[in-house]
């Protein structure tokens, strides 16, 4: 059915469910495995899940894809697919899938700042602009 | 992974996609399946997919469920898991899904009307509210 899966991850306890959604979908569809944690250039007023608010000059970047690593390994995701660009995170979703011929999006139903009912959520906005499957885990509020 | 999925149909020809991820959906996880239709009470300005504009009389409930019954049948899909509510399109799916402890709703990831951009399309109202897993199957505009 899906031929490539992108798995989208935000560092919150969520992922662990997002991860055991893929596992699933990958042992029925065998589909190619990417995955995706978009790095928001604006610092959280909430917190900061890389752990270096006070040290700006930590190279996100590297951060994020140490941070990947590890579910990287246990999904044999290799690094040519994993993916850590900066920027709007829908937007960075949807554009690594046009250009990956993804075919379904894997992600958690929530952003994590707690402002999706004003703001809308990120997977609002990704299922308003994807041009294929999206599968929304349900994950704490 | 899922137990029950709901499958929400629009009678337009995006059902036939929804249906055949239903059918793979099934296969991978051997879920109950269910079937909804939400019947909306305003006549559409639009055009009618019942058929019946110019009938009111018709009785729209009799109506949905012999439409629902070709899908139904190819899914196997017994009459008593087949629901046509009247009411808001994702209201409806929601209070199923929660009735019935559905844990995977599939659905299109737009409405028919056109009018998404301003409205806010059904499977984002869906997604929004679900208390489960939602997959949106990317269909025409």
């Amino acid at each position: 059915m899906y031929k490539h899966i992108l798995i989208a991850v935000d560092f919150t306890e969520d992922d662990r469910l997002i991860e055991g959604r893929a596992v699933k979908m990958h042992e029925f569809t065998q589909a190619k495995l990417s995955l995706i944690h978009v790095i928001e250039p604006m610092p959280s007023i909430y917190g900061d899940s890389y752990g270096v608010y006070m040290q700006p000059e930590v190279n996100l970047n590297e951060k994020a894809t140490s941070m990947l690593k590890p579910i990287a390994e246990r999904l044999h995701i290799p690094a040519v697919n994993i993916a850590t660009p900066s920027g709007n995170v829908s937007h960075e979703i949807i554009d690594y899938s046009d250009e990956n011929n993804v075919d379904l999006i894997l992600m958690g139903s929530h952003g994590r700042h707690g402002l999706r009912l004003l703001l809308g959520s990120t997977a609002n906005a990704v299922l308003h602009h994807a041009k294929c499957d999206v599968l929304t885990v349900r994950v704490s509020d």
